[in-house]
């Protein structure tokens, strides 16, 4: 693939770094990449893109500029417009119910794209930004980053998969409380106890350079394996583990036949370097 | 509201030390604060009693006398007379039910008061202490606390909370069997490192000013958004990260059209406080 | 019980080495103790008739030679013959599915077991390894031990148990997942820091000793009490808390009736030893 | 028990015709048993007392007047005032929330209790009526009778238990859902066929005489098979087979050792009638 | 709305045949309406507009030409050009997953759409038409329909709706899975009696007309009390009883707070017609 | 397959009365069928071995002599041994519970043996014998059949599938309950309109030869597609219409690319008998 062919969007920068690798950077650094409505809708046309592309095989989440993200733009967003749109509590609290919904899928198609994602967070990374990064699969950042649940401070309860993922990724319920009642910023070294990130780095420039490491090894490894592997830690995360043992067995009914495995294990056993076929 | 309306009961002294910020005291220091009968019924309406009072946005639960709490009452509870009750082990058994089911109920309504309730454990937390510091929301310790899981050594199985809600709290399976397997004490440091508790104090008289420094910050925020993070943090735990998802946005359906928003973030653009009105 | 009556396998060496203890070689340490089709099948032989065993109230897990396990033994098993067995796609896929799950019952067997099973690891516990020990209660590892998610080497996504039982049982689910994903060595500390394991010995040698400690501690309780911790301490883990709490109370109707109750409340009052009777 | 100690309410009346048999009459026949604010609270108090009587083993349930219910009382119930009571959406919401919560705990009383109770209805059964009859374990009705699923047509979805239990009593989705959503009467024939009753009586009097006989024979049975039958049956709609198939064995780990058992095998044996202990 | 609103489609005619009621034709008569790859792509556009379009408030689904429809479209299907899309089994296998999980989709969106959608039979529905019907609120047909669960006959296990939803909407297990093994046609008497229809017509225009008549009865009530119902109706058939109870009282929290109760209270008692705002 | 090769076993005759159908009596006639202990393990054995037999495509269930079944054999079973085994009771309790999952799994693997399997019922099915017929797949029965859920006479709650599964394969619980709860004969007639059976026959020799036609019919089809679909019906059964489709998509990932789809089809269309590969 060549650089031309990423898709182009207002809000993100996707690129091509490394092979198979594709970043996408939030990139209104001058509204401190805010999430605006434009933003939302570009959110999920990316990851519904990239779920289909055979180029990309891991994704890389970045923030342009001073910070991460500050969160929803609160001045530019239909959600604040709820007060004022209709008379009647019932309708317009059918469309809050669809608004809503609208927004936590935009975050859930990065859960549902079969692709790893890691989220590479500098400085803030605010309300819905940590709504984003909890449902990426890893995530690392800078010495100077800091983390901020700050959905109390607008009056509302967090409802874009901060309070369903967040306590889920990490282990610590007194903590993640805390964090949700408080609204208070975590710096990143308690973010490393915590769980939240697995790896600080100094600054931003090596933080890029160790998620596109970490990313060319999982693009090294046969998609067939590791896309399997996400989709069926997902699962496992919202099931039991019988019944999640019961969904692998039958997603390796078919992934079982690949002919990656001869590939793999050839590759393992001579030590040397295979290619897997584009997924 | 003033001290004077706040209830009474037997085992337990409830004060409103802070705006909006009650504070529920086991109090039975002769007794090391063992579960007795009457405590399992004053558990209960206290919470509820909460629950439904305005003037209550944060808990604070703590120990009166040397330690926290010794755990179940041996020589007095009723879960001790099953053995002699009826010859027939079926009647029995039915009776057996409905005691452990009222206990259990007991420490439910801790989770299921909307209000954020936070522990202030002093050395001992033995026992039935863990079921309940099991339920609530943030544990702070002081540094000569430690915690047993005490049931196996009355050869019974934790059945008030402990085995059901311990291992989802922290993030360490493995340490967590070995504590309910053995009995043995977790001193203040390891219950740390494990995320039982969030933050260790020096002494009971800290972890007490701490507490009502952290309840006065969440009581200063909005109970809207405030009870509805509980209830969906609570939600949560117990679904997949889509039912609770979508439990969040029917939830927020009306909570995403109050008044409180609009004086948030006022409040929060012109650093000012701002109050809300009772809940 | 005689060292005679233990049960003899080809690929596992049982013994009793103190009372109510057993202990689970893993023994084809001239092929680093790889898991073929023996092995699978004696696995659950071996816990199936643990379970039933009345001298039996406490497992350790050890491998025998350099390392714990290397994992699958590609050159001795069925699950790699399935590429060339039948031609149509769907009863080659009938055929994984069912290989699959015999497979995830093996090590599931460990788990329906109401016997604590305590994994002691040194050196190597590679792929298979991974998910039989993601099976046990404890683990307990040497500081020479590392773990390897090694699937994605050899081109699948993990199908015995690591995907499903890993994350559920540490908290960090970042970290988890790139271990997955690059199949990266985890070295002793940082499982520990991980919360993947609850000890680290200096050598084997104290860790067995260490193993051994732990067991007969957890053999000298009551084994009610014991199993059924165990029992509901896995129902928990796959089911909401009022859904446990539920299975724990029904549980109970029967084991709150037991003679153990009186005997270990004695023995704990007058700090003196009892025996339970078996179970 | 003599007929004196039968509790007394307000808006019910409790009598016990038969042995071990209660009746339990909805009486506002002046308002045709609309369900105000008092009877919600006392049909609560009546079916956990119930739950609680070992002199009573089966329930029939019938209503005083012209007909069964005529549902929800639109004068006389706290649930109409929610338009006016605080002027704040999500305040109110709250309030709405824990009403209804209330009036479905009312009905959910009747589930819960152990004992079979027998709903007999004659004429209307309308809206709330609906709600409740779905609650209990058979239905019985006249030739007169009618059903209405009034709620549509005050605005509302049904929301204390129609539409939560009706389409899993009967087993005609299309049907259900009509009735829902066109608030039409569904005469007694339609209502067999459909499944919602089982069995027609020419008038209320020969129904009230086949009610008493069939309770007869319940409350002739072993309570612990009974009892243990109904909390199963309920489990059971609720869950998997397996987990209900695995709860049951943990119900009868206690039951199964009942005295009841070789009482009721003797008693099939020999063809004569027993008694069994109260429950 | 004009009929010239109302979108246009290639294998759909939409029409709007009484206010608020809208008519979806299945539009392919020459070739038996069957399943091509527009309408899978269609059907979700179509029922997506529906969802969010305030005239529409009832949907009648019916099929143009000689039947309702004949299933999947073998001659024009993506479906069937799985086999030699490309080598590796794997690849293949995700290609096929994602096409399934597209139609499985495209009939849910019938069941997401909050309007109540009524199918008119008649004449033959087989294969994907089963899954269709299925996912609709009522069933109606007419003398000569027939019912034809087809998918064994073409070698696969039907994987767009049937198999998941038929059992749960009809009562009658044993004969659900007669149909699915035999692939027999079910005729219109036998549907009935099964409780998958819930009324039989003489002829196609007298089941429009029935049709229209029951539409326009359910377009004339509250559409927040007929949405809601709807919601929560899909939402109890997926959930326990408890579950289901909860996510109500969540859902009444804010829909409690309509206008719509008032006006059909005041309607109700007055038994005059009112109308209610769009939404 | 000869006939010599089919298994043999003391309680039950195994035959192969046509291409890929297998009978299965119940041969205690003598004992009117009762189930004794060498039935519960027999009746493992059997379906555990037709499940990977590939000449059987379909089984037909049928009992010698007199009655179908007379349920559990109260004078040779281990079930009512319990009384007198041990005197503590939790562990006597813990036999009991191991003694019913081994019963109800003798019974579950009917449901996981992926053949479909028609119970053909003639005169009495009493107990044990209805928690059988309720794991097979379709039921059909004699004039003079009768119908009783006997466990409450003997003192217990059923529990080796009857409360679990009967209510979800009929669509009437107040029947259902009725039943369970009286252990009254339901006829031929009443169960048929019930949907317990799908259909009557004059007598038993007519049934086999119409279980025999449907057999044949069934075990003409694509074994693949038959296999899937009764997999996937019992999946459903046990979860929602999202998890089941989920579940479904996985399953045909492989599945839809068997070679069977071609072979279907061109017979199909072709109107000519074709044969499927054994599986």
């Amino acid at each position: 693939m060549t650089s031309n062919s990423v898709p182009k969007f207002e809000t993100l920068v996707v690129s091509n770094p490394r092979e198979y690798v594709y970043r996408v950077e939030l990139n209104r650094p001058h509204k401190l990449n805010a999430m605006n409505d434009v933003f939302w809708r570009e959110i999920s046309t990316c990851f519904n893109g990239i779920a289909e592309d055979p180029n990309c095989r891991v994704v890389i989440v970045t923030g342009a500029g001073r910070l991460f993200t500050a969160g929803l733009d609160l001045t530019d967003s239909q959600i604040l417009a709820f007060t004022d749109v209709q008379k009647d509590v019932a309708r317009r609290a059918m469309q809050v119910f669809d608004v809503i919904k609208k927004l936590q899928e935009s975050f859930s198609f990065i859960e549902k794209c079969r692709k790893p994602v890691i989220a590479a967070i500098h400085n803030g990374c605010v309300g819905g930004g940590v709504d984003m990064v909890a449902a990426c699969d890893i995530r690392l950042c800078t010495e100077d980053a800091w983390f901020q649940v700050k959905e109390v401070d607008i009056g509302v309860a967090a409802d874009v998969g901060t309070l369903q993922r967040l306590p889920k990724i990490i282990g610590n319920d007194s903590l993640a409380r805390e964090l949700v009642y408080t609204a208070r910023r975590l710096p990143a070294t308690e973010a490393k106890q915590l769980g939240l990130v697995s790896r600080i780095y100094k600054d931003k420039a090596s933080m890029i350079e160790g998620a596109l490491e970490l990313a060319s090894t999982i693009a090294s490894k046969s998609p067939v394996a590791i896309q399997g592997s996400k989709v069926n830690l997902v699962y496992s995360r919202d099931h039991s583990v019988r019944e999640a043992l019961e969904y692998m067995a039958a997603w390796n009914m078919s992934m079982g036949q690949t002919e990656d495995i001869a590939r793999a294990i050839q590759a393992n056993m001579t030590k040397q370097k295979t290619t897997f076929s584009k997924l």
